[in-house]
């Protein structure tokens, strides 16, 4: 007979789990393994809330296996290391984003492309090696294999950085794979939201001319004014489109609702290059004209590697990126999701683990 | 008052024009201009009839100027040089292919992408420079800027060799470009006609393992024994997709039928492309979340530059890579394009138009 999540392992834990397709969270007691060799402990300071947490558990991917504790968006301070763990110390700030686990025999594993391994392991709502269930960082302790931990950079407010783990790598990776990150280019990020507000501040950290292209005005002043955007342009306004035909080198693309690409490829110059990172869960309309005569590209990514999550988190901090946060206790969980599907939060909410997540 | 084709230019020239939708080709009297400084005047000996061809002679594309004198697989023999020629002297073979002027100013026709130029120059059905139309290779000769002609390796027949100007270029660049080239890599050919046949051979040429796909299995012998492919595959048979799923670093898509791409990026290893050179009228569905979870992406291309376009010929003509032609004469012209409608064609009709073209 299989153990409850409570008994599974030795070490007791606390997280917020939603337990059916309400997706209501309530407080929730299991476990966590002991700190293996290669594994650190981490004591939660802080987690974000991504919207892949909110699909999950109202299970719109039809893959939740119940209870799920989300939260891939997560920063602490080490608290234990194993025996073999070389690359953090007791007291470090550490930082763990989508994934926990992966087969390291692969050639995407061999190429810090464990993201993209057939045997990816997720934060959460996955299974661990070990057969056990993986747990995510609304909760006050985490256990993992050092290969998926970033040494979080001392000067990253731990609040305000922790979004980067999942939003900020999610649009750095892409920005790097598919070369829209050269000075001078001219990128247009599509959805202004917890992707696309970072997208801005990593487009103009490397340099570029950055257009925010959204459906209605409302958010044209705070694009331009607080997040650095150089212009803004309505979606739906002919007129902004015609104006703006063929001046883009690439095109960040955050929005999952369905949604017509023949207008972004127009924006495109030739050769430019339309990146999803939004996943719509219905198709969209290709034409592929426009793909032929500008030999432009539609592509994707999925968040991304660990060398290069690394990476992202130093240029980050390298260049003062943080998300635009809203803090929050954990006891806010459910509202906050509630305005999270209404679109209500600028830009991400991060809960505040440590000082409100408590076992009463 | 504008002057008659006949009279708008002082050399008396011949070729078969379609003069309605019904496409049907008639003899045609018309014009062609001398040879200026840069220009070179062709005999033309051969002309395939590319897909194209069809398309534009039915005004399927809704931009066809009547008469059309289509023909953009041009071979011949260089009759005639201007003062300014160094490419090319009297009794040299010559090919013109898809395109005949672009502006020399862009960033485009900088790079020796002339092809994307947005003032290109089509070989027939466009205005050129001094203000005329542009007439094709079902002509009996041809006066055209040396740029836009290639110099037609000696050993490259000059019939099976003609289809490589349009169909040789619209495969062998997007192979470089995306970078499907390269020894030991698995390439799939979605559709066996004029353009699949041929890109199966330079596949073979650069050294990949090579796949064809089709919807029926009625072409496996002869891809295999015939063409050189190393397997084949059968598009609808679910049991032979499941087993090729995630093998292709590329997969080059000559289908202009609206057909789902789904399976086709299942056939794509992570990070491979999908790249369409068939252009399909109506939008076809695209699943966004195969492009995020393997890193795959849509592209195109509109066949090649004329640097490219050297290099193509001169890389089969190395390799000995031809079409497969049948070759006509001009009269059955229209039995020729009635048999391609219906894809009864092995693989591609080129006129034998030295020969057969005659004023009378």
């Amino acid at each position: 007979m299989s153990k409850s999540p409570e008994d599974e392992h030795p070490r007791k834990a606390f997280a917020w789990a939603a337990r059916d397709i309400t997706g209501i969270l309530f407080p929730f007691k299991f476990s966590r393994r002991e700190t293996g060799e290669e594994d650190v402990s981490i004591k939660v300071m802080y987690c974000g809330i991504c919207h892949s947490d909110l699909h999950a558990i109202k299970n719109d991917w039809g893959n939740t296996n119940y209870p799920i504790v989300p939260g891939h968006e997560i920063v602490g301070v080490v608290t234990e290391v194993g025996s073999k763990v070389n690359k953090f110390k007791v007291g470090d700030k550490a930082g763990i984003g989508c994934m926990v686990g992966a087969c390291h025999a692969c050639d995407d594993c061999n190429k810090g492309l464990e993201n993209y391994c057939q045997k990816l392991i997720y934060t959460y709502n996955s299974i661990y090696h070990d057969g056990t269930k993986t747990y995510g960082g609304y909760s006050d302790m985490m256990v993992a294999d050092q290969r998926y931990v970033v040494l979080f950079p001392e000067n990253l407010p731990l609040d305000a950085g922790a979004p980067l783990l999942c939003a900020g790598i999610t649009v750095y990776s892409p920005m790097k794979y598919y070369g829209i990150c050269e000075p001078g280019m001219h990128m247009g990020v599509v959805g202004l939201g917890g992707l696309g507000h970072v997208a801005v501040k990593f487009a103009k950290a490397f340099g570029m001319k950055v257009t925010v292209i959204s459906t209605s005005a409302h958010k044209k002043k705070e694009a331009i004014e607080r997040l650095g955007a150089d212009s803004f342009m309505v979606s739906r306004d002919p007129e902004q489109l015609k104006t703006a035909m063929g001046t883009m080198d690439g095109i960040l693309d955050t929005v999952s609702a369905v949604h017509s690409l023949l207008p972004l490829l127009g924006l495109l110059k030739n050769h430019g290059k339309l990146v999803m990172v939004g996943g719509p869960a219905r198709p969209l309309e290709l034409l592929v004209f426009p793909l032929l005569t500008g030999r432009k590209s539609v592509g994707g990514t999925l968040f991304g590697g660990m060398k290069e999550t690394q990476e992202m988190v130093d240029f980050a901090a390298a260049h003062k990126i943080t998300a635009d946060i809203e803090v929050i206790p954990m006891e806010y969980v459910n509202t906050a999701m509630d305005r999270l599907a209404r679109g209500d939060v600028k830009y991400r909410f991060v809960i505040n683990v440590a000082e409100t997540l408590t076992d009463s």
